[in-house]
């Protein structure tokens, strides 16, 4: 059974993804085959391209490098074991790119103009470029050129591989059945993050706190959350605070209630409660600080790890990707 | 300066397709670098798409490997050399669907929306797919990944043309100045040809001499053309006669006037024009005919010059798409 998951290299992550994605996904590299790529040609979509906010900058290739490796050294760190899961760049296998035009002849127009990215943009009135019209394809061919059996998605990400499907079975159905339908694994957030603000801990919301910013920034972050004004002496409310929502995240059920316990006590400040949930983060992410510290010492390890990744995912593209061009009438990959 | 045309393999060749276009291609191959491929990604677009007429008519996969063939055993037999030009399959160099995604990233909708084919089959109100909304795309990465200068065209086409040149523009615009600006060359044709019904020849209206019908055929054809009954005895006017306009397209003035002579003079039935007309094309096309029977028996080594032909626009597109890749924050190809 094959898992795929890609991810964009949009920024770094932050508490929010990893408990509401990164660490399911990650989990299903327990599957006999499970493969992970980092989405860079995704990335040049409007959407997601460095530089592409303000209007008539120009694309920033540098960022995307570094954002590309930092995905990498960030999956790696969080857990994801190269020698049992595949890890590789999107671009690192660019027969996706063919299968994505084989896939767009029999693509009908209706299917993509109902695609979320493309219908807000256009409802919102914003000129949208084929890219991202298009990008569902990409999405397909991302998926079916592995003969994926299962893709874990968001709830907003369900519309995706019912795309793939349709235009696997539509693509079988004219030129002969050679592609494997792919079913989704929906993951559903374990915990709800929320943000410095108290708000859903999101990137476009200012408010998140990243897995890997420097010790001092996280504790200055942790530190500026606000409180209510109840003084030092009186007891509190566990239940009704910002800080030991995030707490929870990292600690055990015993820890929460030593916590709680000293927040119903009265006589503990919030700084005293942020510096326990400073800690607790710390201690929860500080393996994984520390290997990302060793990746990016040894950055031919990691391009070693994508080569190699890379490789595995591209035996098997092209051995897909052969099966449809002979049925396409084409001769088999040069 | 390099030259770049793309032959659809959709049909076999008939006297309008080579006196309207292909001669003119062909001459095209005494400039420098001339790259002629054959367009089997684009011949799978329904417009194209062998067995696509039918509706839910399962595609003919055998049927585009022979078309794709023909195309190359025609060219070569209608004078390409191959020691000269540079002949190949479009999908032998696949690195053009990867342009293509990159292309599409900076594609406004609203060029794709105003393009020929997609527009009139809209106009019909048919279905389109996502093959022929893109397919602008596609021609011009096909253009753009040889560093083209030149492309010959027809009038109808000029508009892929434009549009190459304004995804170039904004391509390097946002990315960074790495495509080369083609220009068209308009191919006029020199002859009208007309088809056997008198109306322009074209495949559509089904009044076409195929240039490499067995020779039986091209005579029933020759000998099925209307004339009107003017007796043998009488004069009859070469200027208002398809039979005499079909032979000037094989003949030089002096045999045109001896023909139009025994016209002026009377005493010649319509039969011993057409037998005219049918002696001067087999004589027109008797070298290319044998060319191609010579090539038929041959396939290892058309198969070698398709092989070599790809080998060489493969570097150069390597190369481009490299140029590409870096200005976009992707790693060299793999």
């Amino acid at each position: 059974m094959r898992v795929l998951s890609g991810i964009q290299p949009t920024g770094r992550f932050h508490w929010g993804n990893y408990f509401g994605a990164i660490r399911q996904y990650i989990d299903l590299q327990d599957n006999e085959q499970a493969f992970y790529f980092i989405a860079n040609y995704h990335a040049l979509t409007t959407i997601d391209r460095p530089g592409a906010k303000r209007q008539g900058e120009i694309f920033d290739a540098a960022a995307l490098r570094q954002l590309t490796n930092d995905a990498a050294l960030d999956l790696l760190a969080l857990g994801l074991k190269p020698e049992q899961a595949t890890l590789f760049r999107q671009s690192d296998v660019p027969e996706v790119t063919e299968l994505t035009w084989l896939l767009m002849t029999v693509t009908q127009m209706h299917l993509l103009e109902k695609c979320h990215a493309y219908k807000d943009k256009k409802d919102k009135g914003l000129a949208a470029d084929a890219g991202l019209f298009t990008y569902p394809v990409l999405m397909a061919a991302d998926i079916l050129i592995y003969d994926s059996d299962l893709v874990p998605v968001g709830v907003d990400q369900v519309q995706h591989i019912e795309v793939t499907r349709d235009l696997a079975q539509r693509f079988n159905k004219i030129f002969g059945d050679v592609l494997t339908l792919p079913k989704e694994k929906l993951v559903e957030s374990t915990a709800r993050v929320p943000g410095l603000d108290g708000e859903k801990m999101s990137k476009s919301y200012g408010n998140t706190i990243e897995i890997f910013w420097p010790e001092k920034k996280v504790r200055k972050k942790i530190m500026s959350i606000k409180t209510d004004s109840t003084p030092v002496e009186e007891p509190k409310n566990p239940d009704n605070c910002l800080v030991f929502d995030l707490f929870k995240l990292f600690t055990t059920p015993g820890q929460q209630e030593e916590l709680a316990a000293r927040y119903r006590a009265g006589g503990m400040g919030y700084g005293d409660a942020k510096q326990a949930l400073f800690e607790a983060a710390m201690s929860y992410f500080g393996p994984a600080r520390q290997r990302r510290e060793e990746l990016e010492a040894d950055p031919e390890r990691v391009e070693a790890i994508l080569q190699n990744g890379a490789a595995k995912a591209r035996t098997k593209a092209r051995s897909v990707l052969n099966r449809v061009r002979d049925v396409a009438g084409l001769p088999a990959i040069p």
